[in-house]
């Protein structure tokens, strides 16, 4: 029985009076009335076959059938008695002349359904051969699919050439940890997988390639969040002589052509842009969502000196005070619920959470009590509160009261409704200092990489004011998540130098990790800029999910585990030997 | 000085009069009579960049100008007073106005042209991104990316969907050797690298994907040869229910497009298809180049009791004598040039290489004496020999002798100019033998992989004369080269243990290594097959290269390593440390 007439999907009306071949799956089964009802699906759709008992043979054979057979059915259809107009194929049956099984399906440990969801993760990612079978996750890699070949067509036409870079590289120990792997032919050294194409791209750029592209496998050796997977897909963008504003035009085309063509919606360019500063001030997030207000509002000036001791010390200590104006939300805010908001600003540092409730008469709550008359007014003015509103505060150094606001913001705007789920919010986020000093280890990191290139105004500051250089970075931002960032990259080496020693590394340590990069400079490096984005995020947002797992086909765990192939696994003295290491398990 | 009006290469004689900005290499310089002439080079080709004396300032800079500095240059197009009808450009030349250095160059080690052939691979390689410069290999880049491209669209207009599969997998010791990742967060336990995505294309089509394919990497840790390298590009391929008639018709489709696509060439469907058999015994070869004769002549009935020691010999052993007709190369061989051949054919294991020249009366040479008037006549009548041939031969095993002729055919057919290099000859390779005893290790090993589908005629005889099984399985063969293999697949749990069996696996190393593919065949595995078409490989014939190192874009060395960057390289205890592994390297 080989051949195949229609996808199950199609078998409709218009088809009706036709004999056709199907192949697929039982999704159910039902016998009523001496007939046997299969619902058989593909990767297209389900269509019901009907076995008659007049046709023994078949009938018979379907009397074995259970769900997740694989079939071969030829047959007939016809219009459905019981029609069920909710199926695209609801209006017609396939009577069934001959079925050959062509293998066979033990019961399955969860229902190959959405209601699978129910089952722990853990059992679903050891079959995930057939969680995959759910057509919602197959939907979801339909989409992954579109999008990157839409992505692709567009970079195609744009003249980028996608490049493959290697994923056998060196080890450079600044940024995340590396995966390695260790040389046979080399005892004693070894590889590393890729954290990003970075260097390559630019040396593509060296090239005079001047449009590089890559759909690319990074890695990163790092502890696992929910929204983190050891390997991921960046969609990597390198050009030479191209201005910032082009490329923003450039990447906005992009997007504007993907949303259409996968979601069929229409989005607003040129994307708002914002300076980092501005982000976390207004936002406390580098990733502002948005798609609502809620935003930060500094009462620094409203409360000095009203007489509220932890306000009037943090803002003496160099700190911030401010709040969110919480919409009238005041009689929705029991003490107890307020407690909870101060438990949960508490994990990102804030030693407490300030409230009042504005009423008709005023203020009311804890610390109402200190503030005079005028200093209502001015906290009413700033924070334009109306009675009913509830008012929240941090105050604290300016990291913690951007992160914790910023995080309790977003976390009311979901519990509150205030997201509208439908918007796709795109926005750049410009103007990233160059580097962070990190006091614990006493050095400077760079925010993006090592390579990205400060501002030619700043270039004064990079040894005498580090802090305040700004970077030519951009991220691009969507919903509060950052879809990708990129910047202008260093092409002199000289400066390229001067940002190796202020990242704390000796010429030794430059020479022997990027000396190679470092030459390339020397021999006509053209002005090169870029951009890479997350498509697992990207395909998460577009396919609203929450979880990255969903977007990728063979996902490992949060201990980086495969559950389905049980991988990583313990390997043979010989495979070991040949590469001359051993292991040094801590018993 | 932001903006680029014109590509280089498209400043023709359309453009003349225009003011145009451009941006690229400096490729050559020269002075003429108060004049500088610069070329320009950047993606697209080369123009001719003219300053003035009267410009006094751009002329000054200009004189500090060398081969390979980033130019931005303003301009004026004009006729030029020596055309140069040979390039694109060569009716015109930008006169400038205002020129920007945006970055110098040191002299090059090498030329950035196609001279740069004559300098050591090993000097290119560290320089791998100034030799990129050359238009050679840029095109090559180009192609590459094109037919990537073609590709991808085409397989996503048949409704295929392209799925990313991980790259830190399972190490499974059956096949090549596995580049190993070890697990920090699983002490002692490795990931591999994928040798192919060979197990999750097969997890894909249980899960109902019905058509998968991936442009994927993959992984092989082997002493390397000339075409090869450590990590290597696969167009991976895989469907269910779909008829191997229907594969092939696909994959012929696909071929046709990217040829008419990238180079413009028509060829013929359905391609020709040979069984292995027959491609041993007429080439000597599995991956036989059909555009030239030079085939391989079976003379045991010719020779056969001549009185030919050595022929007669080998025939009793079981052996075979078979000949190659150098059609009219008697008189261009002298006994030293069949010498060399000689010495080449004992590289195959050919003990030695007999030969006879055609001469109107009859044969001439060291064995002519051993054939009678009879004998000379059939082994004429055998090779349709006629004066002026050359005929070789050689006698020993089927195995021995298809190799030393297979490729001795080859080589000669080189020397003689016998091959047209604008062919392109597609050919199926079909009926493998499943399996080959290897006496060395005792043991049958799989000709493809252990899950190669046997054709259902033989399956009775996997046990009791494994050697005499056909797979369902075909090779893809251009111009002499595998240019990729498939299959159809195992999909039935018992099928795969009598597989494992007959190769050697206990039953508990099957399942500890692929319990998770056999569990999966108990859930309702569809028939599926597949093809994988090596993309480096396909690029180097469309190129018309001979070094698989020029289609990747960063290769590697014989001994892989990769001269640019310094990979693999030593790394610090802590990284060592994380992943609780020493080096053990033998002092």
């Amino acid at each position: 029985m080989i051949g195949r007439t229609h996808m199950n999907g199609h078998v409709t009306e218009d088809v009706i009076g036709q004999s056709v071949q199907l192949k697929g799956w039982v999704q159910k089964r039902r016998d009523l009335g001496g007939l046997i009802f299969l619902d058989l699906r593909d990767r297209t759709g389900i269509v019901q076959v009907v076995f008659q008992p007049e046709n023994e043979q078949a009938h018979r054979l379907a009397e074995s059938i259970r769900s997740e057979y694989v079939l071969d059915i030829k047959g007939n259809v016809v219009q459905r008695e019981n029609p069920n107009p909710n199926m695209p194929t609801g209006l017609v049956e396939v009577v069934a002349d001959e079925v050959v099984i062509l293998n066979a399906s033990k019961m399955t440990p969860f229902p190959i359904s959405e209601e699978a969801e129910q089952t722990s993760e853990d059992l679903r990612l050891k079959y995930r051969y057939l969680d995959l079978r759910r057509p919602s996750l197959q939907e979801t890699f339909r989409l992954r699919s579109k999008a990157s070949n839409i992505m692709r067509n567009f970079l195609d036409e744009q003249d980028f050439l996608e490049v493959e870079t290697p994923i056998l590289t060196k080890s450079t120990p600044e940024g995340a940890r590396d995966y390695l792997v260790p040389s046979r032919v080399h005892p004693g050294e070894f590889y590393a997988l890729p954290q990003s194409p970075q260097l390559f791209k630019q040396l593509l750029m060296v090239s005079g390639f001047e449009r590089y592209f890559q759909i690319a496998r990074c890695f990163r050796d790092e502890d696992l969040r929910a929204d983190r997977q050891p390997e991921f897909t960046q969609v990597d963008i390198e050009t030479s002589f191209m201005d910032v504003e082009d490329l923003y035009a450039m990447m906005e085309s992009m997007m504007t052509r993907v949303m259409k063509e996968t979601l069929g919606k229409d989005i607003v360019t040129p994307f708002p842009r914002m300076p980092y500063a501005e982000a976390m001030s207004r936002f406390g997030s580098d990733k502002p969502d948005t798609r609502f207000g809620l935003e930060l509002i500094d009462v620094a000036e409203a409360v000095k000196g009203a007489g509220f001791k932890v306000f009037d010390m943090a803002l003496e200590a160099g700190g911030e005070v401010k709040a969110l104006n919480v919409k009238g939300a005041a009689d929705n805010f029991s003490r107890k619920d307020i407690d909870k908001l101060q438990e949960f600003t508490a994990i990102y540092g804030a030693k407490g959470l300030a409230w009042v409730k504005v009423t008709p008469d005023g203020l009311n709550g804890p610390i109402a009590k200190f503030f005079d008359e005028a200093a209502v007014a001015r906290l009413i003015a700033a924070t334009e509160a109306e009675a009913g509103d509830l008012l929240v505060f941090v105050a604290a150094k300016a990291s913690i009261v951007a992160d914790s606001l910023g995080a309790l913001r977003q976390k009311l705007a979901k519990e509150l409704g205030l997201i509208d789920e439908t918007v796709f919010n795109f926005l750049w986020v410009t103007d990233f200092p160059l580097v962070t000093f990190e006091e614990e280890d006493g050095r400077f990191y760079a925010n993006h990489h090592p390579f990205t290139m400060p501002r030619r105004e700043d270039l004064d500051k990079l040894e005498t004011d580090p802090g305040n250089v700004l970077a030519v970075a951009y991220d691009l931002v969507l919903n509060g998540y950052e879809l990708g960032g990129g910047s202008q990259r260093i092409y002199e080496r000289d400066i390229q130098e001067r940002m190796f020693k202020l990242l704390g590394f000796t010429e030794e340590e430059a020479n022997e990790q990027f000396g190679f990069l470092m030459e390339a400079f020397e021999y006509g490096t053209p002005p090169h800029a870029g951009i890479a984005l997350g498509l697992d995020r990207l395909i998460m947002l577009l396919a609203g999910r929450t979880n990255l797992r969903d977007t990728i086909a063979f996902p490992k765990t949060a201990s980086a585990s495969d559950l389905l192939t049980a991988a990583p696994s313990p390997v043979s003295d010989a495979q070991l030997n040949e590469l001359s290491i051993r292991t040094a398990v801590k018993q």
